[in-house]
């Protein structure tokens, strides 16, 4: 049985996403000011690298981008910016992420105006729900919006896992257009890869996954591309990565995510004795993304613990050990 | 030790919030129409009934407000709609739910401005965060907004329960006013109550317990009052428990509560083969007050599972049983 | 609607359990001696002090008796000095506390020769389990060896929480005698407490709280009786809560559970950075055995963290707050 | 950077195990008389069964051998057994599962009596406990018995995941002579490799995962072996996979990987309605090993579920799709 060939994930001359997307999609960090606002012009300095690095797609407004900080006035504004700074050059896709349909909605349509190609959508969070509720969600949101959608699977912030079945059952009846994985759960990811590829719906289905460190397992297993978050500080690395996995070069992709994994570390540069993972972790892309001169201020956004000196310089000799100092 | 002599919450003339809120403090349902807006006229009619009763406050945009579902278009409706309605009367509290601090701060201005009492604010979610940016958080909605915040622990929707030393903390600086504590979390609420009387906080700090199941040994306990989800549809029986804890009258009032325990099975009346709690819960409450009469439609927000026609009669009978109907 | 009326609970001449039983049952620490060994000796001392305190019950090898590290061989020890030591003067209950079927009932069967009044049973654990296992497992406990059975509701340790179907259904069959609920969950046992009492059972089905800070509430919510770790320490204050509570002096038993609840401080004693909270808490409670004179060695059992000076001096201090030195 | 290059791992003439230990090591089934006990004579035909097929080890009293479930009479018999029968062709490794460590020294010596060449151990389970505490854990059980321990990381079992940390630092000093990795989380897993192979620590640290979903991008990451309960069913698949990988055919080994994903589904054959997924998966082993012919009967210990005849029916339908029957 051959792996998947994915075709190449630029966007058409004709204006609409590739069925299905592939390669390389970074989820943008969101630059912000000293004063905490959009950073307009380092976002645009941001894109600008990552499209020169060659990436087949652009993710906004994702976990990356602080989504869940962001005022609705400054997600507008992270989308108008990425729109118009990319103007049809990849896809963009954009979290239209809230805690249930109608505030999702209000979103989506914001994102849908300013020009996105897709939307990247979550189950319901804060409240407790089904199943059920979940697909009749998706449905909603997909009847209300002129735009693919993914499924955005992301348990440690959502708190339920998307059931493979719910996920099968949307896929087949076009509510969605792919799947974004950040479950971290490979074994479940490999039976719902097998069951899509057995119903014939790899071919329009986008199996995109999240996990940044199992990237070439992931590919192995038949995953269309890779959201990964150190794709910011890294795109190379994962664009090299991706076209080795293209090539059926293996063990040059194992040695590639080896070196990414390595250079991961900069997510546990914050002490945890005073800041959250997740402050870490984007402080960490953000300190790097500073340290090599792509961003002019590498704050988070509130209420966030901003990295201390020693952490910064943890970040500072890991990127000099992958080689990107 | 005597207990805590609980003052009347009921609005002072100055137009301040009582210290501490005491009482019964209902979180309203939110009526919608069949079409999903929400129900002006079914609000009033909800807030004339609860006034009536002689309910102590009032709190808008909770769980049982189905805050979660609403956009903020319809949030800004619902206050607006309860503060004109009220008029002073008693405290109104509003919910203030957002994922951080920036969402969390557009939300609180909004109701600041249609002239709320107080806001009721979780810790953040859907991201991973820590005790320190829990506090931070708290610091910058209270400082952005010149109304008094209580803290909403409830760890079901927010995933953490709020650290006592955190509640603690923000007690004695000020920046919280109260604890409405919907945890579950009966002995952690004794140790933190415990803990407030030893350092002479329970005059100006108010705790209210959320969960409608135990209010009798709350109140024994010392908390000033109860934010009882099931008192939008039996708001006498939740003053008359609240009056006999605060006479002494104890076996009285576990017998009320007995009789509340046995009519909160309403909130399982959905199956959980078709659909979340939340959506029973909610379902329920709203089918009570269309039942009773109150309300008009008893819809719930997307994506939930309406209660079906089997559902309805479980809760038609338990209300019959509970002397309701 | 009148609460229980609770009958005493000592031990009746024909040696059968109380039905039900009530009171205050104390969950036996399990002194060790430096070298690891059972402190015989030290045991016999605890129980001569309980029962001279006039406990209602004994209960061992639960979580305070430190069941979980104790070899077979151990546990046998425990069993046999307790009952010989006893000699029927009170109930003595003992913990069977292992995975599944075959392995209970292998304690079980030890516990019953050595003459033990009841058992205490968790749901299986370390497998993933149904409601239906669960309770074809307490049939097959019941089954195999002549003694009633508690049902011993502990998520914390289990990871999961007795259904309240399970318990009722396994209530009315007599397959179990009682619940000794430490779940933490007190607004479900005042809903499970509601529905014995609907179905008449709760005159032979004894329901035990293990949660030591809601004591007061929980016997005003209506349970026979309570299993506190901190009883090992303080077995006066829990007489007098369990006498206040009897005799309808809330307010009383209420200054009583505030008492015990500083006291219960102790349990935190232990550095969170070195220690586990289970060590912390039963490291307490030996620690404030052995300065009350009752035990030689404080030792707790591999591969516990012992409690510093430190933390030894903090028991202490509370310990003369609380009045006990 | 070359992958690890697997040895293989069958015995050395010397008796001891390989190290690092590599290749396919099935956590045998425990075959069932139909009363319950233990039937040698089946345990035997399917160690016969997996040797011939070439397995590289085995290891008994793991989860697949539902070591929960049996007595400890049970566990000697099959150690007994299972020894006797290899009789050194290939390394045993036996599970000592326990609570803590008094516990699992006394499983570890009887094994080790009984001939054994290593143990598999988890970290304290039922109890609460601290990183230190699992550290001094497995230091115990390592100087209380002369055999070579595998950490067993199982949280799904257990409920806290072995810390990277911990690992580490018992790897470096030769505490742990592998671990085997159930932990699904392929993420850390990766990152782990990568920290042992930065210490020189992948030669004599054997690092198998017991995902039976992820082998092929496990081996691409560089682990030295599998642990699949699904090898109980059908070894020669895990063996092909094992080889495709070791020479480097890995679309082969994802191939073959995908085939074995498909006969997984077996383990959700049993209804979610009435059993649990551990009964499930177990049931569906024991049901095809029994329509395999292997042994002659497919009972589970109790108190689990057995599977109903319609689910052997869909076991039997995904055996003949996978090309078994």
């Amino acid at each position: 049985m051959p792996r998947p060939d994915p075709r190449t994930a630029r966007k058409a001359p004709d204006g609409t996403l590739p069925v299905p997307l592939t390669g390389v999609v970074p989820p943008l960090c969101t630059p912000l000011t000293p004063e905490g606002g959009v950073d307009s012009a380092a976002l645009r300095a941001l894109v600008r690298r990552l499209l020169n690095a060659g990436v087949h797609a652009l993710f906004v407004l994702g976990s990356s981008g602080e989504a869940a900080y962001l005022s609705d006035a400054q997600r507008r504004t992270v989308v108008r910016v990425v729109t118009e700074d990319v103007d049809g050059r990849v896809p963009v896709l954009a979290g239209a992420i809230d805690m249930t349909t109608a505030r999702v909605l209000d979103h989506a349509r914001a994102a849908a105006e300013a020009g996105v190609d897709a939307l990247v959508v979550t189950a319901p969070f804060y409240t407790r729900t089904h199943p059920a509720e979940i697909a009749r969600h998706f449905r909603r949101v997909r009847e209300g919006v002129p735009l693919p959608v993914f499924a955005y699977d992301i348990p440690v912030a959502v708190h339920t896992k998307l059931a493979a079945a719910t996920v099968l059952e949307l896929a087949e009846d076009g509510t969605l257009a792919g799947l974004k994985d950040s479950s971290g759960d490979e074994a479940s990811l490999r039976r719902l890869l097998a069951e899509l590829r057995g119903r014939g719906l790899l071919d329009r289905f986008s199996v995109l996954t999240g996990s940044e460190l199992t990237v070439d397992g992931a590919l192995l297993a038949g995953v269309h591309g890779v959201v990964p978050g150190l794709g910011n500080v890294d795109p190379e690395g994962y664009l090299r990565l991706y076209e080795h996995a293209r090539a059926g070069r293996w063990t040059e992709a194992a040695a590639e995510q080896d070196r990414l994994a390595a250079l991961f570390s900069i997510t546990d540069a914050g002490p945890e004795e005073t800041m959250g993972r997740n402050s870490s972790a984007i402080g960490a892309f953000k300190a790097a993304l500073h340290l090599l001169g792509v961003i002019d201020c590498p704050a988070t956004a509130a209420p966030q613990t901003p990295l201390d000196a020693a952490a910064v310089q943890r970040v500072r000799a890991l990127l000099e050990r992958a080689g990107l100092k």
